[in-house]
């Protein structure tokens, strides 16, 4: 059987790695501790570039600059909108994506 | 000229390693070598939590803990259908989402 | 507020690491040079398969084995439709999906 509910990605940089490790943290907080959401997951790109568009990369050498984090979860779309409402600002303009999937409970 | 195809991402957790690392490859097994899905990824987050609100994290001492894995892999409508059926129980309930892509061919 | 954007995967693998490296480097300058596409990022799987069939894996010990790379990128219709003819036959067929999300602005 197969259920909607809606999947957001929110894209995050590690610009200041201390200050967004904090950011994330917070915003796992949140995500974790007041609303309960599921399937939470933290993803690092290898590369990326955002709005102001200065390119950043990883390399074997390299393994902590400035790269993309992706805050990604799902639920049913209820408990999606109060979680994003609860993010608030914390979330740039521009930076949150969310789209409705099927579930197989 | 693009034509639909449906996405599918599987949410699995490295909890006894060796448990999922096995379990990954028996699905990847059926998906690849009985219904040869297009375009299987497996990807590892760096942090996450599941149901049972156990946060998990990476860092660079600590490279193995407990970390999210998504397996991910898109086809046409009828051959997802057909793997997932095959995947079966070794899904945990509210651990697949699937939706609709546009794929350029 | 939320307006419709289209977001793009396209999936690429590490087969002979210089050229693929090139082809990604060249695709993301036409992505960022040309089109000032917003919210790019480059992630790397840990395991897969492509349509030929062969299966790739990275354990700690070889690192810069045959993984995937997806290319994935946001920004409104006309934009992306813009990024996608621009990036042409450095696409292989059945290699790029898109669908539509829902960003807060």
């Amino acid at each position: 059987m197969f259920k909607d509910m809606t999947i957001v990605r929110i894209y995050l940089r590690e610009t200041d790695r201390g200050f967004h490790k904090g950011l994330l943290k917070e915003m796992m907080s949140i995500l974790h501790d007041e609303h309960k959401v599921h399937g939470v997951t933290v993803f690092r790109g290898i590369a990326g570039f955002g709005r102001h568009g200065d390119v950043t990369s990883a390399d074997l050498l390299r393994l902590n600059v400035k790269l993309p984090l992706i805050l990604e979860f799902f639920d049913d779309p209820d408990t999606v909108e109060a979680a994003i409402q609860a993010l608030g600002d914390r979330v740039p303009p521009g930076h949150l994506v969310q789209w409705t999937v099927s579930c197989k409970i």
